[in-house]
Order: structure tokens, then C-alpha cells, then sequence
């Protein structure tokens, strides 16, 4: 069928969506170049991801249609790695993009050549081009990220956060898996039986001295490895989480470097058993299996030592020794879990913001009831009730971003920390000691903002498809496979009740030695942690008077201020039931609520301080008066919808009053819908997403939402073989249609008079 | 693979779930066949629906397995052609059981005769078994239920709802359509630019007076119907709804019968474009597609013209008159929907009870850390988070029950009522305006329960996977494509949110009317809307004094009235903020709020109607004391989970104070908890639901739960054709990891310094 332009139209009355959206577009004042500037941290970040945007939606293996949605699993999984070995073209090219070094010496021979000391080993900042182009593929294709990422991000940092320096080196390095070559790893944690309790799994490595290696065994079935990301049909290598056993003791859970198939022809090692996990919510194309281990050896060496070492006897006599830092052993046993989190973070950003323009532009070219006979139909966007339902949703990835970018700088300095403090020799104590500090905070502040996120985002697609009505139902308009790809995010590294009860009891705990102790670190928790202050805690408790002034419009702050006191509040009433019951569980409810609500203040925190340039990091870039009017709309209607969200909390733990919510919190957010709703449409373009990234047809940039979904669905689903309209079974149909009736088909039998006589004589 | 089973064990700690979920069961005193006559609403009713379970699950063609969840959309569509064949048999049997009639005389040829007189016409409850059948069937295999449902459910029920008499006969019966004979139907009401706003349709209805026919028209793209079930692949004729056009004038949206394919071929009729739509978020085994029509000429009788009718001039020069009664015109128009709200609400019932079984066995039989070293690990369900994240889901579906059986059961008497008033001759004008009277408050209700159930379900299916972990988002453990296939609900025959806005502004009329006016119909009100009475509203507004009351577990209503009042106080704010505002638009967030109150009303009175024996016609049938007090726990902890869900909302509005939140009613909430938490499986056990019913491995009866599930997902991935774990595509891997380097491999060109030198000379 030929395409359908808009120009194929007859005499009735003809719905015109694309001037709809264009006309919001003309009228709008905003500076969507600084709004995207601020979007994407800086002009350095913002121009680099457009530049890799471009790329990769041009690229011929790489570019992501609505062909996607109609991929069986088999399909998917044979496309996505044939993109993985597009990709692996492009990590060789961005290393040497960022060395600058493209002309003579084949830069990745000689980081992988073993001998070579003329090169400088390999960095976090060696790959952060590529890293940033993975985040953002994973954003078009969240199959193909995972995929990719399971090798470089959960294989490579095990290796990285538990390997020696020279362990690092030669698997990363020379191996070649660093530049997804050589070795294909996968990321053995998880058992049939066990999750999130990382510390009860079932595999062993038992450590044998005559051999000098180490024993892997799968003891029974529900320790087998299981929803293993790349071990179907991909991986050559793993990192295997087992219980060391050594002479008989069990010193708990370690990592070990695991073969598991020949590098040419992929078939399986000795002893090693997987299958294939099979089909799955979302992200098909990932070839999930399963692993058991049957007495399968592998070289002492092949243990991840950096902090803790089997040494073997010297004489064969001697007692075996352990050697172990038990302290960062178990923070850096999870921290190849960190960069997931933190990327979960980027990704709800990316996420919320493809959705958020889908469901905006379709709200805007949307006409539905006319208010009275001889009116044209209002715009969806025009009903209050779906502008409660579409905006503040839009507000999330903006309050998003700020929090992900300062995130993912957070994780990255404090890596290369703890890198280098823990290569130092002699061990530097104090260093230790800081850095282990700023590990744990960094753990707090993802685990909350992942848990938060990953939820908020999971809503956020729900209730957005819900508001494009049935097409928000059809494949081909992003919603169904968004949703399905995105919502184990809130399951998968870090189960989001279990991070938000850890993170939620650390601040407690914080919080109880600030409120009975006056203990604060006042250079490590500020930033995070600022209303923990004790000053500030006291404050909260001095009686204040005037309730109504929580939310002043002079005051950007108390927008954000307003969740310092709830979050003090809540842990006070908290600590008391604890006091009570001493029970922590009975209060878990609550846990997660102060995990959310810290996310929520961290988002508000560090978007306040970014449009305010506050901070001398994080520059706001948005000169524009009217722009950063608007800008600071987004935050205060973020602000505003949680608390009404949340209102039973602020009434029940009295930071408002009934009177307050209705005479304040909900006509303030009356007040602010009308206000975004007028630039609704520039505030989705200045996410200046390409067409290529929404892939959802009645979200495409020109608006022309019918022609674009019709000509999608045409294009993916042409004539039957069989004719228009005949499907491939159309007999069983017309068969079961054109059926006769028992007697005269004598279908089975029949218990017509006559036979029936005839047979009871 | 040969099946696993338990006894493979080794030395290790070995998890042991059948075990934990049998202890519970032998520990609970509950009396499961009563709970289950209960919720199946009465001993007949319930014995029909475990002897057409019984037949279904083992029916060869009918039965679903896991296999289900590996099926592509081609084969999801033929499977489901070949369930449909099946059923058809099964619906000719049941209909000669229901008319008891197996023995000589060809009772479906009887029927479908035209001059037949010796037979009497075909009604509801010749179909009502096959129904139940349907309905059941439906919770098996949500596709198949739609793809019948649209035949028998939409086209079916647009036809009785809008046809003559003799219409109603023809196409019905004689034609063949209610024994799935003779005719396949499709309902074409949605258009690709129009949904809710059925009035707005653009498909036009021109009658023509030379041919004594009209001639159906899509007027442009927008006006293509759109989603249309069956229309892809098996329907032969369609109603459609479009608009009737006579000598010029526009007399809105009517109904009428259109053939669009060959009985036999199935080939396209003249004049009709049909397109597959394609893919979907769930249900793709529903063909649904595009239809447009390009002057389709269809007799006048044609036209389903119960309440309109077009007739012809006499001599040809006469005007053309057209008849029509506009009210019940309307009312009818919209009553194809009808059946599938009150369907929907029976829906979430089972569907809630399916997933609240998986999940709670899961919580039972799953183990995750030990309070301490040397002890085992917790039962999930041991955890007050657990609990709370579980138990009031598992109290949904025994809520919705009893309203679901009430809802159905008016459902059928105000239509059978309709039927009758409207065929009297005379019109019986009063019997007319009770029944549409009725009519109303059936929409009300319909809308209300819904919107607030597909709701509920949703919400339940999505936090009962996450309870799950990682094995929630296995394909095969049901929650993916349970998912999947449940939100549409949200949104199609009725949007969620229109449906809400409408109940909810019919609920504040006649609020006002009680409350301004003193007006309130008694007899018909007081059973859905007795809060709405002028003395209960009054009463509510006298100062009470002492509302630490407000629960009292001595007054077992006092947990139902508590939504009565707050009904009221939402009403009376919303009334004073339009009195102020004069924009009913501006409180749309609050209305909808009022819809979903009232179905939790509605949902718990009926419950505590049954429960206590109080409604003549729906008695409990539970006689043991200690059901009896645990199905109340059931009851109060529904409600008091929702009230703190909604704290804000009885907080805002002074219902409840903080301190009743924080001392009544979360105190409350913990302590219900446990005490259904030691009866939670025997309270699954309870909804009688077989495994091939269930379809989830970590959720079969038997609880072996790690077995089950590993033996389901070997089973239907088996080993690679290739070789274990050797994927068909694993060169495209292979290739890449053992690619050599840029300079060796020439790859595109290569800038080694000699080469370089060279090209520049």
C-alpha cells in the first residue's frame, strides 16, 4: 500500500494533529537548546550524546524500528548479537578516540600484547566514551545494553572490584574481554534458590591442595545458577559466586574466573551443564540460562584476590593460609552491583523522558468531546484531569537528570578512589577509612535513587500508555515492550524493597547517632544527608508557629525543605516505635517510604542547586528568564504532586494540616498545571529526542500521529500470502462455519427417532 | 532431561518448600469447601464451575500449558482458531443441556429453521451455560475468551440490544451466529481518531431512496475503524457503527449489520478494506484489524432498528420518515458494552485469585536470610513487609466476588426487564421509564466496579510479580502475559478514567438532589446508594463527638460505613468547590476518587450482606465458627488496607484525625496480618483452582516449587539442535571474539607508519 500523506483527505471533518502540535510550538517562548544543555549536565556531555545519538540511530546494524516489536525471541536474540558485534567495532574506535591516537601503532594490540610496557595500562576513562554510548543504545535497544552490559559491566567490574592488579589486567587487558574480544563473561550470582541473600548461595569451590585449585560444584539443584545473563548461548567465561571451602572451613562467598565453553565453536567445557532460561516479561533477546558445575577445576589463580588470597602450603605440610580484608572484601563482593544501580538511575531519565513525548504529543494532537454541539473537540491536553495525568509525569525525568549525571560522577570518583587507596602499599588506613565511608554512602544514595526511580518509571510508562488510550496498547507505539524491558529494573540488582529497607535503615542509624549522640560527619553526609544535621533536627522539634509557610514562593528552597522535615519527622516516629517494639520489621512499611522520600529530596536537592548554580560542579546554563521561570515550575510542581501523593504521610506525621492540603497543596498544583501545560510541547522537544528513539509512531516530531501509526502498521503487517484479509488458517474458520447439523453430518453419532428405535430393539 | 523430582539431593542445606506449604495446610482449621461455596456464591453455581473447569483443563484442545507462554503471534492466532472451532461444538451441547433435550429432534436445526414454530426462540439462559463456560475459559486463556467474546459478547449483545424482534431472530438464530455457525461477527465501533466519544464517529450511513439501502462510508484515514477483534482474519459480517445520514440530515451513531467476507473463502466482499493492526502489548492471538468501508451498499432492514427505523417514502415522493425513541435509543446504544464491564468485574475475581495463589505459595515455600547465623532462613511470608505486600491482595479477589455474582445476576434481570418492557405493545410507558431508571444505576455500578477492579488487578498482578523476584519475570510463572493481557482492560470497553468521571458525576447528582432537595427513590436507590439517603447525609454532618469510633469491632458494618461517610464528605466538598468554581472539570482528580470509593463500598457491603446472611437471595454458606471470624478478618483487613491507602483522602476530608491513622487504623493493619497470615495457603487452597488452571510452576498445588519450575523451563527449551548451548547464530559470536587486529586483519585500511609514509609521497 502506498503511504498515506496528510494530503489524502475527503470532506468531512478531519482531525489535524500536526497543526495542533506545531501551533504549541510556535507559541512557545522557551530556550529549548539551554533547557537540553541542562537536561544533559553540560555543553561538552550535551553535544557528545548527540553526536552518539546520530550514530547509532544511522547505523545500518544499530538503527531500532518497529520491525523490533514484531521480533519472535529467537529473532531477537540472533539481532541482538550480531548488534553486539557491530558494537564491539566501536569500543576499539572510542578507545582510540579518546587516546587521540589513530595513525601508526595499533593501539589495541598493544594494550592486549602482555609484554608491552611503551602504553599505559587501560582506564575507566579509556572506555567512558563507549560507556556512554552503551547507556545510550541501551535506551533504543534495552536488550542489546543488557546484553552488552552483563559482559562489560557485571563480569568486567567483578573483575575490576575483586581482582588484583594484575588480575585485571590479564582478563580485562590482555584477554581482550575489556574490548569484547577473546572472552565473552557472564555473571554467575544468582541461584534457583537464593537472590538476594547473597551470602547463603549453595555453589562451593573447594580448594584442593594436591591439585592446587580450586573444586566448582553445583550441590544440588537449587543452587543451580540461574537467570544468567549471556550463558545460553554467549559466554566463554563467568564470574562464579561460591562459598570457599578450604581444609573444611567455609569463609563464605568468593569470586572465581569460570571457563565454561571453547572460544570457536562455543561448545561446552567439561563438567559444565547449562540450559536455556527461556522466555521472560521483556528483553527476549537476552539468552538468560541456567549453569550447574559438576567438579569442574580451575588454577588457584583463577580466584579474585585483591582482598582475599588462598596461599597454598609451601612444603605440602603446612597449614593452607587465607589471607582476607574482610571489611572491603564484602563491599567490593557487591560492588559490581553499584554501576548497574547507577545506570538504572541514567536510564529513568532516558526512559521517562522517551515516554513523557510520546504521551505529550499525543495528549496535545488528541481531540476528544467538544464542549458544546457546534464545537470542535478539545485537546486531551485541555481536560484538567489529563493534565494531572500527563505533567507532572513530564516533571520526572527532568528532576531525574540533575541526581543521575552527579550520581554517576559520584560512583566514578569514588571507584578510582578506592582503586587507588587499596593498590597503595603499605595499605593506607585512613584512606581505607574514608573511602569505605563515601562506599557506603554511595551505596545509600543509589540504592534509594534506583529503587525510587525504577518505580517511579515503571508508573510512570503505565499511566502514560493508559492515557494514550488504546493505541497506547499497540506494540508499535512503545508502551507494551517499554514496560515489559523496563519493570525487572525494579527486581534485578537489588531487589527495590530490600535496597529500600538497607538504605532506609543506614539513615536511620544515621539519624539515631545524630538526634541521641549530636554525631554528624559534616564533610561526608552533608551533601546527602544534610537534614540529618543535629542542628537541623532540633529545628524541626522547636515548635514554629506558622504552619502555612512551609511552601513559600519566595523561598525556592522550602519546596525541597519541606521533604528535610518530613524525612526527620518520619524517622523520629520510627525511632520511637522501634524504642517501643524493638522490632525493626513492624516499621519496614514505613523503611521504604523514607528510602522514596529520600530520593525524592536528593532529586529536588541537586536540581535546586543546579538551576540556582549553586554548585560550582554543576553549572544550570539556562540564561532565559522566561525559560528558568518555567524550569523552576517543573520543580515545584514535582514537589507538589509527591506531597499530595503522599499527603497521608504529611498529615499524619503533622507536617501539614487537612486545611494546608486542600487551601494549599492541591490549588497550588491547579495553579501549576495550566502553567506547563502551555509549554508542554516545547518541553518534550527540548529532550530532543530523534524519531528514530521514540520508535512509537503517534509520538513522531511532526505531530502527524494518525497518517504516521497507520502507515507503521501497514508496513509491518502487508497482505496475507493468501489474499487480503486470509489468514494462513482461514479453513479451520470456515470449516467450524459452514458446518452442518448432527443428524445430517452425523457428527459422532446420532439420537434421531428412528435410530434410536432401531436400536433398542 | 529426565524430570527432576525431590529426591535428588545432596549433602547441602536443601530448600524444601513442599514441605513449609504442607505443614501450613495441615495447621489450618479452616473450612475450605464452605469458603469456596462462597466465593463460587452459591453450592450449584459452584459445582458448575469445578465441572466445566474440570472439562476444560482436560479438554485436548482447550487445555493451556506452559507451552502458551513460548507461542509466537501466527501460532498464538491459529491455536486460538482451533479453541474457537472447539468451543463451538461445546456450545451446541450446552445448549441442548440447558434445554434438556439429547434425545431425537435435531434441536439446533430446530432453531436455526426459519419457519420452525414448534420450538421456542432462543433466550438467555439458553446460552447461560455456555457462558460460564466462556467466562472461565476466559481466565484460562484470556485471548480465546476476547476472540468469542467479540463475536457472541459485542456483536452478539449489539444485536439484542438494538435489533427488532425479528432481527434479533434472523441473524441470531436462524442465520446461526449464537451457535458460532453460519456467521463470524466483528463489532466496529472504535475509529483510528475516535474512541469514548462514540457520538463523534465519522463512518457515515447514507440511505439512499432509489436503492432502498444505505451505503456505508469511511469518510478519511481517521475515520478507518480501528482495533476492531476478528475483523483481521475471521469475521464475515460486522455491526458498525456509523452515522445515519437521511435526504441530508444527521441523525447521530446508529447501528447496522454489514457483511464483510465469503462464508466459505473468507475473501474480502466489495468495497471492504481490511488490515491486520499487528502486533500487541498482550492478547495477540486476537486478530484484530483495520475495516474501511468505500460505498458498501447494505439493505435498509439492515439497520438494527429497535429504537430507530428508517421508512421509505410510499410512492417515492414522500418525504422519508425516521422513527426513533431517543432516550432508550441512547441507553441501548451503549449496552454491547455492557455485558463486558459486568464480565470484567467476574474477571477480576479470578484473575486476582489465580496470582494471589502463586504468590502466596511462593511466600510460603520461599526462604531468604535467617534472623541469625545458625538458624535457617525466614519464610518470606514471615516478614511484616512480606505480609503486607501479599495479604491484602489476597483479600481483593474474596471482595470482588460476591459484587462480581450481584452485578451479573442485575445484569441479567434489568435486561431481560428491558427485553420485555420495550417488545410490549403499547409501549408501557412507566414499565419504560423504571427500567431505564434501573438501566442507570446498572451503569453506575457497571462503571464503577470496572474501572476500580481492572485497576485493582492490575495493580495486584504487577506487586504480587515483584513479590516474586527474578522467577515473577519468568514468561512461564505467569505474571508476564498475565500482565500483559489484563491492562487492556483498563482501557477498552469503557476507558477507566471516563468510565470513573461518569459514575462519579451521576453518584454527585443525585447527591445533590438528596442533599438539596430531600430526593431520593427509595426503592431503587437504597441498595446501591444508601449513603445517599438525605437522613444518613444529615446525620453525617451533626457533630458525633467521639470519633475514636468510627471502627468498632463490636459493630462489624461500622468497617463499611466508614466508606459510607467519607463518600459524603468527598461529595459535599466536591459540591461547595463547583458551587465556587462552577467547573466540574477542575475536581476530576476527586471524582474519580468518588467512583473507586463507591466500588469499595459497594464490594464491602455486599460482602457483609452474604457474610451475615442478610440478603435473602445470597446467603454465606459458611457455618463454622472460625471461617466464619477469619472470612471477617478478610473483610476488615480490605478495608482498613484501602483506608490507609487512601489516608490522605480520610484524613483531608476529617474522617479520621493522624492520631486515629497512626493509632487506630495502622495498629489495626498489623495486627490483621498475621492472623491471616497463618491460614494464607488454606486461604488459596481455598479458590479451588487446578494447576493446569494456575499455569505458574511456583505456584502448583504441590509446592515443590524449585522442581516444578525447573522442570518447566527444561521441557520447553530443549537442548540446541547444534549442540547444548550452541546457539543456530553462534558464528556471528565466535567471529567476533577471535577477530585479530586492525593493522594484521587490514580491517577497511590500516595507517601503520609505513604505509602512511608511503601514500604521502
Amino acid at each position: 500500500m502506498t503511504r498515506l500523506s496528510t494530503v489524502n483527505t475527503k470532506d468531512s471533518p478531519v482531525l489535524i494533529p500536526q497543526k495542533l502540535i506545531n501551533k504549541e510550538r510556535q507559541d512557545s517562548k522557551l530556550q529549548i537548546d539551554e533547557i537540553n544543555t541542562f537536561l544533559e549536565s553540560n555543553p561538552e556531555k550535551q553535544s557528545l550524546t548527540h553526536q552518539l545519538i546520530d550514530q547509532i540511530v544511522n547505523d545500518p546494524i544499530l538503527q531500532t524500528d518497529t520491525k523490533y516489536y514484531d521480533q519472535t525471541k529467537d529473532q531477537q536474540r540472533e539481532i541482538t548479537a550480531k548488534k553486539i558485534a557491530r558494537l564491539a567495532t566501536y569500543m576499539e574506535h572510542d578507545i582510540k578516540t579518546v587516546r587521540a591516537q589513530f595513525r601508526d601503532n595499533d593501539l589495541i594490540k598493544q594494550l592486549q600484547s602482555s609484554s608491552s610496557s611503551s602504553v599505559l595500562p587501560l582506564t575507566n576513562k579509556d572506555i567512558s566514551l563507549f560507556d556512554k554510548r552503551l547507556s545510550l543504545v541501551a535506551n533504543i535497544d534495552p536488550q542489546l545494553g543488557t546484553r552488552v552490559g552483563v559482559h562489560l559491566g557485571l563480569f568486567g567490574n567483578c573483575i575490576k572490584g575483586n581482582g588484583t592488579d594484575e588480575q585485571i589486567k590479564y582478563w580485562l587487558q590482555t584477554r581482550g574481554a575489556a574490548f569484547i574480544k577473546g572472552i565473552y563473561g557472564c555473571f554467575s550470582m544468582t541461584e534457583l534458590g537464593h537472590g538476594s541473600n547473597v551470602a547463603q548461595l549453595q555453589t562451593t569451590a573447594t580448594y584442593d591442595s594436591k591439585l592446587d585449585s580450586f573444586v566448582i560444584n553445583t550441590p544440588d539443584l537449587t543452587a543451580t545458577k540461574w537467570w544468567i545473563g549471556g550463558a545460553a548461548h554467549s559466554a566463554t567465561h563467568t564470574v562464579c559466586y561460591a562459598r570457599l571451602l578450604v581444609e573444611g572451613k567455609d569463609y563464605g562467598v568468593k569470586t572465581f574466573v569460570v571457563p565454561l565453553r571453547d572460544l570457536e565453536t562455543l561448545q561446552l567445557l567439561p563438567g559444565i551443564s547449562i540450559g536455556d532460561i527461556g522466555s521472560k516479561m521483556g528483553r527476549d533477546g537476552i539468552d538468560n540460562g541456567w549453569i550447574q558445575f559438576r567438579n569442574v577445576i580451575i588454577p588457584r589463580e583463577y580466584m579474585l584476590s585483591r582482598f582475599t588470597k588462598v596461599i597454598p602450603s609451601e612444603n605440602g605440610s603446612d597449614k593452607v593460609t587465607v589471607k582476607t580484608q574482610p571489611q572491603l572484601d564484602q563491599i567490593s563482593g557487591y560492588s559490581a552491583l553499584l554501576s548497574g544501580r547507577v545506570n538504572m538511575v541514567m536510564d529513568s531519565f532516558r526512559f521517562g523522558s522517551k515516554f513523557a513525548t510520546i504521551a505529550t504529543r499525543y495528549a496535545v494532537g488528541r481531540q476528544q468531546f467538544a464542549p458544546n454541539k457546534n464545537s470542535t473537540e478539545l485537546q486531551l491536553i485541555d481536560y484538567p484531569l489529563h493534565q494531572y495525568r500527563v505533567l507532572p509525569q513530564l516533571t520526572i525525568p527532568y528532576l531525574v537528570s540533575p541526581a543521575a549525571f552527579k550520581l554517576m560522577d559520584t560512583y566514578y570518583s569514588t571507584l578510582d578512589e578506592l582503586y587507588k587507596v587499596s593498590s597503595s602499599s603499605p595499605a593506607n588506613a585512613n584512606g581505607l577509612k574514608v573511602v569505605s565511608e563515601k562506599l557506603k554512602n554511595l551505596f545509600i544514595d543509589s540504592a534509594s535513587l534506583k529503587a525510587t526511580n525504577t518505580w517511579l518509571i515503571s508508573t510512570l510508562i503505565d499511566e502514560l500508555r493508559q492515557t494514550c488510550g488504546g493505541h497506547g496498547y499497540s506494540q508499535y507505539n512503545a508502551f507494551g515492550k517499554g514496560y515489559d524491558d523496563w519493570v525487572v529494573q525494579c527486581t534485578w540488582e537489588g531487589d527495590n524493597n530490600i535496597l529500600s529497607l538497607t538504605s532506609a535503615k543506614s539513615i536511620l542509624k544515621k539519624f539515631v547517632d545524630s538526634a541521641t549522640k549530636g554525631k554528624f560527619n559534616n564533610s561526608l553526609d552533608e551533601d546527602s544527608f544534610n537534614y540529618l544535621n543535629p542542628k537541623f533536627i532540633m529545628k524541626v522539634f522547636t515548635p514554629s508557629g506558622d504552619s502555612t509557610s512551609i511552601i513559600d514562593d519566595d523561598d525556592l528552597y522550602s519546596y525541597t525543605k519541606i521533604w528535610e522535615v518530613s524525612l526527620v519527622k518520619i524517622l523520629a516516629f520510627i525511632g520511637k516505635s522501634i524504642e517501643r517494639s524493638r522490632d525493626v520489621d513492624s516499621v519496614s512499611k514505613l523503611l521504604v517510604m523514607v528510602s522514596k522520600f529520600h530520593a525524592i529530596h536528593s532529586m529536588l536537592k541537586t536540581y535546586h542547586n543546579k538551576l540556582t548554580n549553586n554548585d560550582p560542579h554543576d553549572k544550570s546554563f539556562i540564561n532565559d528568564q522566561y525559560t528558568q521561570e518555567t524550569m523552576w515550575n517543573i520543580y515545584k510542581l514535582f514537589s507538589i504532586y509527591f506531597i499530595d501523593k503522599h499527603s497521608g504521610e504529611f498529615q499524619q506525621f503533622k507536617i501539614l494540616t487537612p486545611n494546608d492540603i486542600s487551601k494549599i497543596i492541591q490549588p497550588k498544583l491547579l495553579e501549576l498545571l495550566p502553567k506547563l501545560r502551555k509549554d508542554c510541547i516545547a518541553l518534550t522537544d527540548s529532550f530532543k529526542l530523534p524519531d528514530a528513539m521514540i520508535n512509537a509512531p503517534i509520538g513522531y516530531y511532526d505531530g502527524d500521529i494518525y497518517h504516521n501509526y497507520f502507515n507503521e502498521v501497514v508496513k509491518n503487517n502487508p497482505v496475507e500470502k493468501d489474499g487480503a484479509g486470509i489468514a494462513p488458517y482461514h479453513k479451520i474458520l470456515s470449516d467450524m462455519l459452514t458446518r452442518g447439523f448432527e443428524f445430517d453430518a452425523k457428527l459422532g453419532g446420532s439420537s434421531n427417532k428412528d435410530i434410536l428405535s432401531m436400536l433398542n430393539k
